[in-house]
Order: structure tokens, then sequence, then C-alpha cells
């Protein structure tokens, strides 16, 4: 039973989503620790830089839920689980029968670097392969691989790709054009995550975006596809757990 | 084939559509001129208040399909039809089947006060039901046979309700009671669609945006839920036709 833990870092909400293809949805968040990816912008690298070490706690399925319940009580119906990359766990599978027993939804978003047998139990999953920005490089036989697996099995799934520049942007068009059958959402990259003025932050945040915008408007590759921001920085800035 | 003729006030793009189901999604945009409602707030008051009536073109389908290639190129496969109500024009149901023909998307909002044939045609059928502070009275029975037809039809479609106050919330959760089933999206409104000074206006639809998930966050009452932003605004300000 020992290895049927799971390392937690955080269990805060509800709140909102704030990127992707659940973005606006009521949720609860579980937030897992380790990543076997060291992107160079990553703003979750407390998960497995070690500078959170002492707070991971392994905590069993039902901890799990029965603390969601101790913090969201009745107010929820939908979790997401994120990371550093919950597709490391494979105990994660166990969590998701537990809270779809409840009428619980689940999301999960990783970068796509590792398959698990029940990401096909996942109500929304997200993959997110990381751009040349990030300086981590793609499998693409495991992506690939992957992505026909959720497509024979029917699952609700997508695409996502955080742009910081063009060469991003161009990692993301390939991508877009290995997987056309793939909803696409493309999101700006917050280059500020250590500013704490919420105004200069907010302006930033938005001329990040406008440029994203203006680039995949003008282009005749670029098609069907969503171009969203981080809603949750708009929000409430740079601050952790909300 | 005098009465097949669209009234029609803008046609743009591609820019991001900012709200609702599609938020995100690169669109262009046809603005139809009419409405049977008048809300106190609406930010289009120009589609059916007379002050825009010498703009106002009757076109045809194929007229509005090649002044979409003409302005949008080749650089979209989605088109949003918006209002005004476009719910009361009959000759969309031929738009929507040209841009079919051309395997591009057709998304549609309407506060749902009557019923086309050709709604079941939308591939996003977005009904936004006006709350009190719009001063105008919802007909239920309306709405009832819309959401039954679409149910029938497996139709991707969803409820968006703009709230302004406490009284609103109210009223969307009494909506979102009536279909349970039906995916829901809450948004904030913009009661500030005079300011053009750019900073005080992002930070009141943040402050807006912010009080509105509060709301939503502590009840146990909204479980499965979306809220959103009007993100238009909150990236061009008041500005209209981007
Ligand atoms: S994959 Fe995600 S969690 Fe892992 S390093 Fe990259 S951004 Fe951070
Ligand atoms: S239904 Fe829409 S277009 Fe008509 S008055 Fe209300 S807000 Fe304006």
């Amino acid at each position: 039973m020992g290895n049927e833990r799971i390392p937690v870092l955080e269990i805060f909400g509800p709140t909102v989503q704030g990127e992707g293809m659940v973005i606006g949805q009521k949720t609860m968040f579980v937030r897992t620790a380790g990543c076997d990816y060291r992107c160079a912008w990553c703003d979750s690298a407390f998960t497995w830089d070690g500078s959170a070490s002492d707070d991971i706690r392994l905590m069993t399925a039902e901890e799990i839920v029965s603390e969601l319940r101790s913090i969201g009580g009745r107010r929820f119906a939908h979790v997401t689980l994120s990371g550093g990359n919950p597709g490391l766990l494979k105990p994660l599978g166990g969590l998701i029968r537990l809270l779809h027993e409840q009428q619980i939804k689940v999301a999960l978003e990783t970068q796509g670097s590792r398959w698990q047998e029940w990401f096909i139990d996942v109500d929304e999953l997200t993959l997110s392969p990381k751009p040349p920005s990030s300086q981590m490089a793609t499998d693409w036989e495991v992506l690939d691989d992957m992505i026909e697996r959720l497509r024979k099995n029917g699952s609700d799934y997508s695409l996502k790709v955080v742009v910081f520049d063009e060469a991003d942007l161009q990692y993301a068009l390939d991508t877009h054009q290995r997987y056309p059958d793939v909803p696409m959402y493309l999101q700006s990259g917050n280059a500020s995550v250590t500013e704490t003025d919420q105004e200069k932050l907010l302006e930033q945040l938005r001329s990040r975006y406008e440029w994203l915008i203006d680039q995949v408007m003008q282009s005749e590759q670029w098609k069907c596809v969503k171009v969203l921001p981080q809603l949750h920085a708009w929000v409430w800035g740079n601050k952790r757990g909300v």
C-alpha cells in the first residue's frame, strides 16, 4: 500500500480554472509534487526544485478526497489535478475513481511525456507540450502514441501550447499541423512572474496577449484555434493558492 | 428574393471571440441589425436604437460570404453571427448553409426570445436570457421549448447569463436550476461602457469579475458552472469592431 500514496503539495479551492479548455470552470485544485521536466520559465518550480520538499505530504486517495471535502464542503463538483507532472503518478487512477463515485468531474494537465492507463478516465485532459523557450525537448513518439489512444477512446482532450516568442509560435503551429483534428489552445506566456505591481503586471499580460492575438489573426495557417490568456494571473496577479 | 436579404451592420475580423462557450476562438463577426429587446445596459444599442440606421446594408447570403472572404481572406474557418438578435432573421439559415459548404463553423448568440428552424444547424449556440438589471422579462415557455428542441437534436449549446448584481445572480441560479443539464456560463457585466481610461477600466472589470467569482465560489448551489469575463473588453477596452 505504501507505493499507492500520492505526493501532494497543495489542495485548495473552489476557485476558477484560469487556462485552456476548462477556462472559467469552478473547480478544486490538487497539486502534486514532482516533474520530469525543468522548464526555464516554470511557474510552479516549487513542485520539483526542492524548495517546498518539506511541504510534500504522501496521501492516499481517500485522504485527498476527505481533505477536498473539508476545504470545499459541498461547494464543488469538479477537481483539477495539476503539478508538476501528475502524469508521473500511477495511483492517481484510484483517486479519479473515487471522485467519479461522488459525481465529481476531473480535469488534468500534463506535458504528455508519460502515458498512464487512467488518462482515459479523465473528463477533460490537456496535453501541454513545451515549446523551445522552455529549453525542453518533446518526445514526439510518446505524444503520437498518447493522442492515438485518446482519439480511439473518444476522450475529451486538447492541446495547449504556451507561447513566449516567434519560435514558440512556430513550434505550436508544427504541433497543430501534426494533430490537425485535436482542439488547439494557444496561451500567452507570463514573462512577468516576479512583477508585484498589479497595474504593471496587468498591462504586461495584456500586451503579450494582444501580440499573440495579432500573430495568429494575420496568419492563414492558423484557422481553427483558441487564443487565451492566463485568466488567474489577470485577476490575482502572481499570488499562489487562489 | 427581396425578403431573403439580411440587415447587416458590421462584418469584421478575424479576431478572438471574447465571451462564453467559444471564448478565445479565432473568428469573423457578422453583426446583424434589429432586436426585439431594449436592455438597459445593451452594449450594442446601435443595432436597434436608430443611431446607425444609415449603416445598415441589406445583403444576400452570397454577398455576406464574399465580403467575409474579401476581409478575412483564407485566414479563418469560423464565423460568429451576432446582433442585435440574429434569431429574428429567417434568412440566416441560408447563410449558415453556405458557410458550412466552405467548411466554416458557425457560432451564434441570441437571448432566446424567438425560435428559428436553422438553430439546429448552428455549431455553437449560446442562449443568453436577460437578468432583471436589463429591465427585460424572459418568456420561459419560449425558452423551455427552445431548449427541448436543442436537447433532442443533440446540439452543442449553452446558457450564458450576464451578471451585474445579486438579483441577476439569483436569476442566473433559477435559470441553471430550471435547466440543470445545460452547460452554464456566468459573465461579469461591464458597467463601465463609457470609461475611456484603459487602466481604470481594467481595474473596474477585474474587480467586478472577482466579485462574481467570490459569490459563486462561496455558494453550495453553484457547483458545475463556468465564470468568465468579457475578454475583448480587457484587451481592447470599449472599442468597437475589434
Ligand atoms: S512541465 Fe510544467 S511543472 Fe514541469 S517544469 Fe515544465 S512548466 Fe514546470
Ligand atoms: S438582447 Fe442583446 S442586442 Fe438586444 S437589447 Fe439586449 S443586449 Fe442589446
